[in-house]
């Protein structure tokens, strides 16, 4: 398995038993995710902007509007930070102190890199839809060379990463065991659906399953 | 009802039809978040972490371990980021171009405060954990004061925000409207439970009933 490696900037100093160096796991963060939260710095200020994003083999991609701050300042070609956050459970212990939350994530350092070919554009985006929807991308209408030049990419390498994942039961003291109180975990999930259909809707179109894209957590009506 | 006021830093420049300034707005996006992603800047390199928060009337607040380089850097008095995002659904439209994602997000700047009184600390992690559980507090081993030395806490005024929101269908041009291919919303919503007790439980404890705090997203077994 593909192992991903440290510098002094990814290094995981909090809590280090939680780190994860297999790439495998990585990819099925990103693969999961549907946003990333995107760091950058502007006249020394942080900002943190939600965007949605998507991996192709070992790119992260986010996408927006030509001319917003954050694409000027991703240009320029600064080290951003990109996070990627499930929130897979609250962990409940005897003791305050010992609550926690179960999770996975990744932080992801560098530079983006612009995509400047139209063509590449225009594949970006079709693995873009096809990550949240598979089989939608031949049945809309295409971008033309407007929408195109209107829409600007970038991509991240997943390059210097860090990986953390927490799983299980809480981890109490000893000495609380036998605390009257409920411990455990409350699980999370996201779920997906019923799809609703637009209400000027003026095609009778079945409803497209695209439950593959998200397995389990797909509600049907 | 309580306006939002904008600054330069905080004024909506993409989509400012999205923009919201309804204060009672904030408060319920960050009363439904569970963790938020804040954003700093340390040796010119922007890092966005994601960490649990919690609203007490008109602050956010959030926790770690004391010694983290995070926590440090918000004892320094810099001017950090706090994003908290909801994701509400998937936009499909009949065009790739108009596609999009319903969602909820409030940013934050500003310093950080810290909360030097161990009482405060007491009471703010009191409020930490009515928000994830009503009516547990009482009832698990309260902090000690080692615990409570370990423990560093923070609040960001709710001052300087911006307040994004998108509802409901997709836009797309009405050259499109005849397109045969499906258009609508994916709704996304965090579904909790069923609670799963700890493996080493040792007491006969009832399943508490936290719904209340989850209200619909709740999954009895």
């Amino acid at each position: 398995m593909s192992k991903l490696k440290t510098t002094n900037r990814t290094r995981i100093r909090r809590a280090p038993t939680r780190a994860v160096f297999d790439r495998e796991i990585l990819n099925q963060i990103l693969d999961e995710a549907l946003i990333c939260h995107l760091g950058f710095t502007d006249n020394e200020q942080s900002f943190v902007i939600p965007t949605l994003c998507w991996r192709s083999e070992d790119r992260l991609y986010v996408h927006g509007s030509t001319g917003s701050r954050m694409l000027k300042i991703l240009k320029s070609g600064a080290s951003v930070c990109l996070s990627v956050t499930l929130l897979d459970g609250l962990v409940m212990a005897r003791s305050a102190f010992h609550h926690s939350a179960n999770y996975r994530s990744a932080v992801i350092l560098g530079p983006m890199h612009h995509v400047d070919n139209e063509m590449d554009r225009l594949t970006a985006l079709e693995h873009f839809m096809e990550h949240i929807a598979p089989g939608r991308w031949p049945t809309v209408r295409a971008p033309n060379n407007k929408e195109l030049k209107a829409t600007d990419l970038f991509w991240i390498a997943l390059d210097e990463v860090s990986v953390k994942v927490r799983t299980g039961d809480p981890a109490d003291d000893s000495a609380d065991m036998d605390q009257p109180v409920w411990a455990g975990v409350i699980p999370i999930k996201q779920q997906f659906g019923p799809m609703a259909v637009a209400k000027d809707m003026q095609q009778e179109v079945a409803v497209p399953d695209y439950s593959t894209a998200f397995g389990q957590r797909w509600v049907n009506e």
